[in-house]
C-alpha cells in the first residue's frame, strides 16, 4: 500500500513520456543482440547525486524521470538496454545500464542522450566497461556430454540478482599454447556444471576494448549457489592465471525501467 | 550532566518516531538470523556530511533522526540490524550498519529506505561488503578437545569494541587439497583458543559476493587480547596464503540505535 | 532532423568565432607534425563540469563554445590538434585532445589558453600524457617482406574509433640486449600484420616524459579487428615484459571541432 | 613583532576558553600514559577546510578556536594529547593529534567532541591509526652493553620535528622463529645506536588495530641525523621483510595548543 | 601585443607589492643554498581552484597576486624559491615551488604564509616532497676521467623545461655491499655522460623524510636528450633495483615569479 502514490506517478510518466517503438521489431532485434556473437556489451555504472535529487520537488522529479524514460524508449529501437539497481547492494554506484549494440557508436549515442537529458545531469559516470560477444573458444573441443550439459536450460522464473565480474589473465596464461589452455578451461567448465540450472552466465571479451580481458555476467535467484560456483572456480588450475578477479565485483538487482522510475520518484 | 539535554531530545524522538513491531517475534527472528548458516551479512559504512549536518538547527536534526529511527524500526521485523560508531576511531566513515537477512533483497530494501529518508540524504555510502554464514568447513575434522574448546562460552558482559577485517586468500591457497588446508586451519584455530573467552568471532564467506573471500567480525572488551590474537594468526603457516588482510581494518564501538541518535542530536 | 537547431547554432559560432589562418600553410605544417619523427604528442583528457554546463542558457553556451573554437583555431597555426569524444565510451573524461608540436612549450601555451578561455573554466584536467615520435628502433633489421607488409596502405574511409594505450615495460626488458629485444619485436610485429589494413597505429616514446614508456595510439572502423589485434599481441613472448598495459585504456570517437561544438551546444 | 596581534588574540582565547584541570594530577597521568606499556596511541590527521576558514571573520575564528581549546583542555584529564603542525611540510593534512589513552573509547570520546565542536566542523578526517605500547619483545635478549646504550638519555632541548612511519612486515617475517627474528632485530637495533642521542623513538604495535603492524614515532632537532638513521635501517637484513614503510611518511613540527591556536587565528 | 595589458598589470603589482630585500646578500645566500650539501630541498605542487579564480574580477586578482609576490619576496631572504608552471604539461597541478632551506622549519614558515595569504586560499596542496643535498656517495671512487667529465659545464642559455622524478630503491639494493652498489652506480653514471652538457641534474636524498629514497631534478632545453638519458638509465643493471620511478613524473616549465603573476593575472 506504500506503493500507491508511486504507481500513480508512474502512470503519469507513462502518459507524458511516450516515445513509442514498434514493439515486435524491437523485441526481435533485442533477442538477436542478446544471443548472437559479434555484439558489443557495455556496462555503465552511474551514481545519482543524492543530495541534489532529494532537493527536487515531486513534480520536477517526474519531469526528469520522464526524460529518462524518453531516452531509453527512443534508443531501444537500436540497442538492447537492461537496468539494474545497485544502490543498497554496491558501493560502486546507484544504477547499472547493460547495453548491447551492433556498434559501440550506437551505445555512445544513447549514453550521450542520457547524459544530456534532464535526468542525466543528476548522474555521475562512475565506470564504463566494454566487451564483445564471440563464438566460444574452447567448447568445440569439449566432450559431447559436457557440451550437452552446457545446453541445459536454466530453471524458469525470475533471476533477481545480477553480478558483474571483470577478469584479467596473466601474461603467462596468454603465453600457454591453445591445447594447455583448452585443458584447463575444460576443468574450469566442469566446475560450473552443477550450477548451470540456477546461475545464468554470459561472457564478454574485453582485451583492448578495456583494461580487463573478460567481463563475466551472472544472473541468479540463488546467491548461495552463485557463491558456491565462484568458490569452485577458485579451486581449479586456471585460477592461478587470473591476475584480476572483480576489483570491483558489481552486485545489483534486475529491475525494469518502470521499477527504477518508481523507486526514484519516491 | 552534559548528557541531560540530549536525553530529553532522545525522549522526544521516542515519542514522535515510533514504528512499533512485535518485539517477541522480532527478537526470535533476530536470534535465528544471528546464529544460523545460510544468512547474508552486510557491512555498510556511511559518512555523515558533517558540514551540512552542523548547519541544521536542533529541531531539524530531531526530525531527521526520527526518520532514521523509523526506518530501522520498520525493517527490524525482517532483518537484524546492528549499529556501530566509527567516528573518532576509523577514517573510513562515521557509521557502520551490520545487517543480517535471509535474502540480500531485504537488505537492499532497508538500505534504499534509509537512503531515501530525511536522515539518509546526509549520508554518503563509503563501502558495502557482503558475506554468507555457512556451516564450518574444517571444524568437523578437528580433535574433540579443540571442538570443545571452541564451544567455550565467552565471558559475559558488554563487548564495546567491534572490528571488521576483510580477507582474501591467494590462488595457491585454493589450489591446495582439502586435507592440507584443513591441517593449516587446525593450526590457525589452535592459535585462537587462548582468546575464545574474551574475543567473539564470526565468519562470513564472500567469494563472488564481494572482492574479499571472507569477512571476519570480532567483538571484544579487551583490545589488547584482540591484538595478541591477530599477532598469533600472523605467525601460523596459513597466513602466508593471505593476500589481503584488512585494507581496511574497520574499528568501531557497538552502539544502540538510541545511543547513535543521542550522539548525533548534539 | 533533430540536428537542425544545432546546425544553426554551429553557423552562428562560425560567424562569431573566426580566427582565420592560412589554411594551406597550416595543413602542410599539420602533415609534417603528424608524420615526422622528433615531434611531441600530448594526450590531454578533460572532464566537463556537467552540472554547471547544464545550467548555462543556450546563448551563454554558444559564447563559451565560440571561445573554444577561437583558441583551437588560433593555435592550429603552430600545433596539430585532434579532438575525440570520450563521453559515453570512457569513464576517464568527456574530451580528449591529441596535440602534436615541435616543442612541448607550444602545447603548453595552447592548453593554457584553453584553460583560461570562457569554455576552459568548465573543464577539469583529468590526465595529460606526453610522448615523442622517433625513427623505428627495430624495423630496419626486419626481413624485407615484413617491411613491405608494414607499408601496406590502410583501407580508405573514416576510422571513427580511436584507442590510446599507455605501456610500461619491465626493467628486465630494458636489461635485455638489443638483439633479443629485436627478435621479440619481430614476433610482435608479425602478429600485427593481419590488421595493418583495418587498424592504423602510431607509437610515441614516453620514457622520462611521463610514467609510461610508450603511448600507443590506434584508429579503426572495426573494433572487433582491434580486439583481435590486442589478443594476438598478448600471446607473443614480448608481452611477458609488459608491466603496464592501459590502466587506463582510453576509447573514444574521432570528432571534428565542429562536431564537438555542435554536441555540446545542445 | 609580526606576532603581537596574534598574541593578544591568544590571551583573549585564554580568558574566554578556560576549562581548567588540576595540573599536577593531569601531568602525572600524562607521564604514565607516555611511558607505560599497555597504552593506546592514536595518530589522527585532519585537514582544515581552508577556503571556508579563510572566509570567517577574526571574531568568529577566535570563538571557534576557543572551542578547540575547550575540548582539548577538558579531555586532558583523561588522555594525553600532543599536537603537530603538518601544513607546509606534509601533503597529508594540516594538523596531527597524537593521543595516548588507557582505553580507545576515551580517545573516541575526545575526537567525537572535537568533531562536534565549533572548530571541528572545519576539519576533515584524513587518517586515523592506532597502536599499543608494549614491553620490548627482543631487548631482554640483547647484550648488556646494547641495553645500556639504548638507555642513553637523549640530548636535552627541544626536538621540533616529529615523523610518523607506519610499517607492515611480510608474512615471511612472522613465519620466522623468534630466535631468527631476535638476531635480525639486534642488527637493526645496533644500526640505531649512533642516533640514540639525537633522535627519540617510540614504538606502537598495530596488528589487528589497524592495517600496519607497527607505527614508529620519531622526534628530532636534526633531520639529517634522522635521515641517516633511516638509511642505516634500510641496509640491515630485517628491512627485506618490510612490505610497507611509510606510505605515507608523516612529517610535521611539534607545537603547543597555544601555538596552533595562534597560527590559525591569523 | 596580446601581452600589453598584462604587462601593465605586472607593473602595478610591482609598485604595490614590494617587500624589498638586500639583493646582493640574498643572491649570495641563494647561491649557497643551491650548491652546498646539507640543504633541504622541498617540492610543493599546488592546484589553483580554477573555477573560483575565474570568477574574481581583474582588480581582485591583482590584489591576490600582489600577496603572492609579497610572501615570496619576504621569504627570499631566508630560503631559495624557484617557480615552475605545471599547468598544460602536468595533470598533477598548476604550480610547483622548489624551495631550498638550511632548515625545513623555514620552508614550513614560507608555505604557511603562502597558504594564509590572499592568494593562498585559492591553492590546494597536491603534493609535498622533501630531500636533502649531500656529498656524492660513489663519485670519489670513480675513475679520474669520469670525474672530469662530470664537471663539464652545461651549455649556457636558458633551460626552459624542468622534470622531477621521485625514486625508490628495493630492499635488495640497500642490502648489497657498498662495492657492488658503487660498481653499478659507475655504469649508471657512464650512461649519463653524453647528456652532461644539455641536461642539468640535481639529486636529493629522501629516505625517512618522504616515501621516495631520492628526488631527481632535471633542467633542459632539449627534452629529446632528456628522454634519451632516461632510456639509457633504464638499460643499466642498477635500474633493476628501482621499485618506483616517477609515479608521478612531474614536468613543467621554469618561470620567474613575474611570469607566473602575469600569466595568472590574465
Amino acid at each position: 500500500m506504500m506503493l500507491r502514490p508511486a504507481v500513480t506517478v508512474l502512470m503519469l510518466i507513462w502518459l507524458i513520456g511516450g516515445h513509442w517503438v514498434s514493439n515486435a521489431q524491437a523485441k526481435a532485434d533485442r533477442e538477436k543482440l542478446l544471443s548472437e556473437p559479434g555484439v558489443y556489451g557495455t556496462f555503465a555504472v552511474f551514481a545519482l547525486n543524492n543530495e541534489e535529487w532529494a532537493k527536487q520537488d515531486p513534480a520536477t522529479r517526474i519531469v526528469r524521470l520522464t526524460s529518462l524514460k524518453g531516452v531509453v524508449e527512443q534508443h531501444r529501437e537500436h540497442v538492447a538496454i537492461d537496468l539494474y539497481l545497485l544502490r543498497g547492494l554496491s558501493d560502486q554506484g546507484d544504477l547499472l545500464f547493460r547495453i548491447h549494440a551492433a556498434e559501440l557508436r550506437e551505445t555512445q549515442e544513447f549514453l550521450l542522450d542520457l547524459k544530456s537529458s534532464q535526468f542525466g545531469k543528476h548522474l555521475k559516470t562512475v565506470g564504463i566497461m566494454h566487451g564483445l560477444t564471440k563464438q566460444p573458444n574452447y567448447v568445440p573441443g569439449f566432450p559431447d556430454q559436457m557440451k550437452a550439459d552446457l545446453e541445459t536450460i536454466s530453471e524458469p522464473g525470475q533471476k533477481p540478482y545480477a553480478i558483474v565480474i571483470p577478469i584479467r589473465k596473466s601474461a603467462e596464461w596468454w603465453g600457454l599454447d591453445q591445447e594447455k589452455r583448452a585443458a584447463m578451461m575444460q576443468e574450469h567448465t566442469a566446475a560450473t556444471l552443477p550450477y548451470v540450472k540456477t546461475v545464468k552466465r554470459k561472457l564478454y571479451h574485453s582485451s583492448g576494448l578495456d583494461d580487463p580481458d573478460f567481463i563475466t555476467y551472472f544472473e541468479t535467484s540463488r546467491l548461495e549457489d552463485f557463491h558456491s560456483l565462484v568458490l569452485s572456480l577458485e579451486k581449479v588450475q586456471e585460477f592461478r592465471y587470473v591476475r584480476r578477479f572483480g576489483h570491483p565485483i558489481i552486485l545489483g538487482t534486475v529491475k525494469s525501467l518502470d521499477e527504477i522510475v518508481e523507486l526514484l520518484a519516491q
